[in-house]
């Protein structure tokens, strides 16, 4: 059984209640409290050293991208963060300094988001340095995007450029908060989340939640520059496509909406976003399974993000 | 620089907002989004390989103890628990069955005080199984049983019996929500918490951060059958009422309540959980400081549960 068949039967059976109405599987549970026009917002996120970041990562980026991972999870809901908890494992011998600037780098990134951090807990972890933040926001009522409501000839979109996270931007990635309420306010988002495991594997998240394929066209996925640069360093590096179709943390929003909305969305955002590209990339198709267009036809990309041909 | 030095560092300066009523430092953050006539409790707590179970202990009592800790913490506030996200980090070489069967634990403990389970998510963890909880509940409005309100002359009151938890308690006790949300409904709970660290340097939290001392009578502190056993057992063993003061995870409440509500409390306690014995062990004075009266006098009792002769 591996890690994705384990939640998988774990989360078949879980006790709920009335108030749940978004649990396990989306980017964050949506919850009704009882507040007026509003959903309450929950969401957990560990980094672990070795893994997430390493002995040498500035410990201010390892707070960032502590909570940030939160925070874009919340992003990819529409939502607005607002109360955090931090839970620490500390191995034996840690450095408190280390951790104090930890601490001063989350909250940096909290205070520009106007996120509170009202506690947690220290516990000894023996062997490495763990970081868990759960995260509660509010998003307004019916507004949540979720990853089950792609429909077919939805356009799918991207912010940002993709790929190459790991030369830093998987440490100094500014979660998305303004461009998702945004989004959820002002246009019919049929399905959204956020990129943390690649955009392929991520894309098939939506397109089995939702019950539909997706057609992308190669050349509109923005590759990022640190992607390229990649690539042309050692022979033996991902292609620079494959590199953005499957590298993880970008931290981008990934998202659908009704074809004809779609012009509109584009000028719309470029005024109120005009740092930040956007990029339809594709459209949700009937056909399962997630298929790319490129110069040299239609392949499927099947799991994992290797590339099989398939068709030509 | 030891723990609880690192924490009183980190959380000195902590991002806040209007929204946090209560924020680090208390059995729960509580915290104000809009409800009316509640606030909500918003918790984490973790449960680590090696410190709080180990290989060998049944994987359903680690379950139950992971989500128990978090339970006992709302109780103690005199909240309702709602909902809960699970982090697991798992070692290389985890056995699937085992997280399962944690799973089994948590959520029939989680079903019994209708607690949803949201999600969560899994992080490799080398090493050792770490359980992180955390924890969402609600509470009416200015009842939340806080660490600082005790008054001088406020009677001094525990639930069930204290020591010797480590024979299994640890693992199998009752979170007392029932308990907790009865107590801030009818009467005057000036301070509350839970105990998880021994009474002795629980109450010291409460004392220090109301700004008051108390006096114990030791013949008035329930010493549970377990702390007599265990202490008869070798030599060796801390004597019973030590056991008693300083043990730790009894996860039974402590609180404080006006002296001529004492009476009222006892009898009305006896007549709703006539299983759950409640006493009376003391009072809160004017002086700093933990004292303990015994046959041989008035002594005061120092942190880290050591006791020292301080006046006789």
């Amino acid at each position: 059984m591996n890690e994705f068949e384990l939640i998988a039967k774990l989360t078949q059976r879980l006790p709920t209640n009335d108030s749940v109405k978004v649990g396990a599987g989306d980017d964050c549970a949506v919850l009704d409290l009882g507040l007026k026009d509003q959903s309450v917002l929950f969401k957990t996120d560990a980094v672990v050293e070795g893994i997430h970041f390493t002995a040498e990562t500035e410990p201010e980026r390892i707070g960032h991208k502590a909570l940030g991972r939160c925070l874009s999870d919340i992003a990819a809901m529409g939502g607005t963060p607002t109360h955090a908890l931090v839970t620490l494992g500390l191995p034996s011998g840690y450095d408190p300094e280390r951790i104090s600037q930890i601490y001063r780098g989350m909250s940096a990134l909290a205070l520009r988001h106007h996120v509170a951090i009202v506690g947690g807990e220290t516990t000894t972890n023996p062997g490495q340095l763990l970081i868990s933040v759960a995260l509660l926001g509010t998003v307004k009522q019916d507004k949540a995007g979720l990853r089950s409501g792609a429909k077919v000839g939805d356009g799918i979109f991207v912010s940002g450029q993709l790929g190459g996270s790991f030369t830093g931007k998987h440490l100094d990635f500014e979660p998305r908060l303004a461009e998702g309420r945004w989004l959820v306010e002002n246009f019919t988002i049929h399905s959204m989340m956020d990129i943390s495991d690649g955009l392929a594997g991520d894309l098939r998240h939506i397109l089995k939640q939702s019950g539909v394929g997706a057609l992308l066209h190669a050349e509109m996925v923005p590759v990022s520059r640190e992607a390229i640069m990649a690539s042309r360093e050692k022979t033996s590096s991902k292609p620079a496509m494959l590199a953005a179709l499957t590298d993880g943390e970008d931290f981008e929003l990934l998202f659908t909406v009704p074809a004809k909305q779609a012009v509109a969305l584009k000028d719309s955002w470029k005024a109120q976003f005009p740092n930040l590209p956007l990029s339809c990339i594709g459209k949700i198709i009937k056909e399962p399974g997630l298929h790319l267009r490129d110069l040299r036809g239609v392949r499927e990309l099947h799991d994992h993000g290797y590339v099989h041909h398939a068709q030509s």
